[in-house]
């Protein structure tokens, strides 16, 4: 079966490091599709700052680009060695607070810097250690979206009508164009995903390349559509499924699941790579607060609007977390799991 | 005790006939208070679109501009009777089909219409008649959203943070109003509530002008507020109340009010002048779905931008409806129901 004809199901497409430039250089996707612009990120700091403002969004995309961005840290090291594993460490550190909720940065970077630092005590090349781990965590990404995605095809039946909220990345597109594959027509419902529309551009652009129905609705209808008998199933992705089987992602996630749960809808989750051994329970996930000024403004096709009135408060806290009971299924590259159940993961054969 | 300091909390601020202009003359709620702008409707037709492409929005005020748009067409009718009466029934059937979910408009358009018929049928002048009526209708309504408002603080404590969605107008203002008179400091959470962001801008603008203090939310972030125990009830309007005491409210408040019922917080709905007696239940309130188009654009205070890519389907039901077991109490100006018990509005003593 080929790779799905959208863009965001193969990660090498949109982030990548490059030898010639020196740079890590990633898609814009705060900017995607309206426009497909690749940014060229020369400096640890950049880097850090791409993931800060968004420029690269989502858990596993983000941690491979910070782990490209401690490779690219690796490359001009001080000749002395406690030195350089210094720089390598404060690094490493610099990346890892750019942002707190997925579990995936939190993997790739302290594994990249892992291996820099073997490299080079054993005088090996810190750089080229650290790019061929994060390049292979990038293949095997690509590789659990797939396995994920196609597990989750056995939950999708032809006719159905799928929310979907925020983008759920490489596994959303691996499961609608396997769905797809076996003859199953559905339609992606999906939410426009405020305050950054990734609904209304990242999703519905990878549903209008697979040439998959999709229709647009607002964070606050989904309840609606499911009164009206007009959703079928609701499923997204997960920045981080704990071991107990909650689950977080992007704000709004929540509220679609207490109103699937109200009207009797299933709802799943695209766990891809499964629960992050290190965390216990929702309450040990942090919910990064960002910004209010980023919810006071809509960008758009041709630029910025500001749509609030000046002179208030605001509040953005850019995730949510759904607790195992109003889940139906985490769906991993292992099969699929019960949430209550989810620590399964780890005694199911690999694939 | 003053009308609350608040623009949208006297309706004869925002909408009235001009004798002199021989025009009805609207606030363009699409764009205040970013502009605060009056647009002046000199003829039925004008009226009628301005109705239909939201420049006036809410029950009750887009009711009395329908009214007033009534009264300009009774202005120059033919001299023969029978085609005086035929034109006015014309007027009022173009005003009728303008915006079919709210019922106030059902209500006051044909009263004028009665009131002009007599008129013309009386030798009297049926333009007075209808703009006496429509005129009293707005002092009327006027009363109701001081007393509706009045009541509603009851339910309001020190140190309330209520979640509120769209902008519940009139009464809303009357209630804060009060209830900041009564020594009780609250804080509105108010849903942007796209795709015309009414909370960014009409609800924000009502809190600021009062000094209450307001954050803004979008319209997905309900449910995690109330998780982690920031929102103590939901409190906003309804564009209809029916007998059994289901309620419609803009596309939104159904995800809401689950939540709400779902974390065991109050939801308490502005009632204004009690249920539609033409309306038995939620089932006999037809949802207006309007065009996609709204939904893939977002306007602001500078102008407008395409937020969602080309290519792709939406939809937008404009209203959505909450069965009475999810709402806690409905408030009038004859007080405070139980949802299930409306009906008793009618045996209640008018004030």
């Amino acid at each position: 079966m080929n790779t799905p004809p959208a863009l965001l199901a193969d990660r090498f497409k949109t982030l990548r490091y490059d030898e010639t430039e020196q740079a890590v250089i990633v898609l814009d996707r705060r900017k995607y599709p309206f426009q497909t612009e690749y940014v060229t990120l020369p400096t640890l700091e950049a880097v850090a700052q791409a993931i800060e403002d968004m420029t690269v969004q989502g858990g596993p995309p983000l941690a491979y680009v910070a782990g490209l961005g401690l490779a690219l840290a690796a490359r001009d090291l001080p000749g002395d060695m406690a030195q350089a594993a210094a720089c390598l460490e404060q690094a490493a550190q610099r990346l890892l607070v750019t942002r707190p909720t997925a579990d995936d940065l939190k993997a790739v970077v302290p594994a990249a810097l892992e291996r820099a630092l073997a490299a080079l005590h054993q005088g090996g090349d810190p750089h080229q250690a650290a790019l061929t781990y994060v390049n292979g965590e990038i293949r095997r990404g690509n590789e659990v979206s797939r396995l994920c995605g196609q597990h989750a095809a056995r939950l999708v039946s032809d006719g159905d009508r799928i929310l979907t909220h925020c983008i759920a990345g490489a596994a959303l597109c691996w499961m609608l164009w396997t769905a797809k594959q076996q003859g199953k027509t559905v339609t992606l419902i999906g939410c426009e995903t405020r305050p950054y529309f990734q609904g209304a551009r990242l999703t519905a652009a990878s549903a209008r390349e697979m040439d998959i129905e999709f229709k647009l609705i607002t964070d606050g209808m989904s309840a609606h559509l499911m009164s009206v008998g007009q959703i079928d199933k609701f499923i997204c992705a997960a920045d981080r499924v704990t071991l107990d089987g909650h689950i977080t992602n992007k704000i709004g996630t929540l509220t679609h699941a207490i109103a699937a749960h109200h009207f009797g809808k299933p709802f799943y989750v695209l766990g891809y790579d499964g629960p992050d051994p290190a965390t216990e329970t929702g309450a040990d996930i942090p919910i990064e607060e960002r910004s209010p000024d980023e919810i006071f403004y809509a960008r758009g096709e041709t630029g910025t609007v500001r749509t609030a009135i000046h002179g208030i408060g605001g509040y953005y806290p850019a995730f949510d977390i759904t607790p195992p009971h109003l889940i139906s299924a985490i769906v991993t590259d292992r099969g699929i799991f019960a949430p209550h159940a989810v620590r399964e993961y780890f005694n199911a054969p690999v694939a």
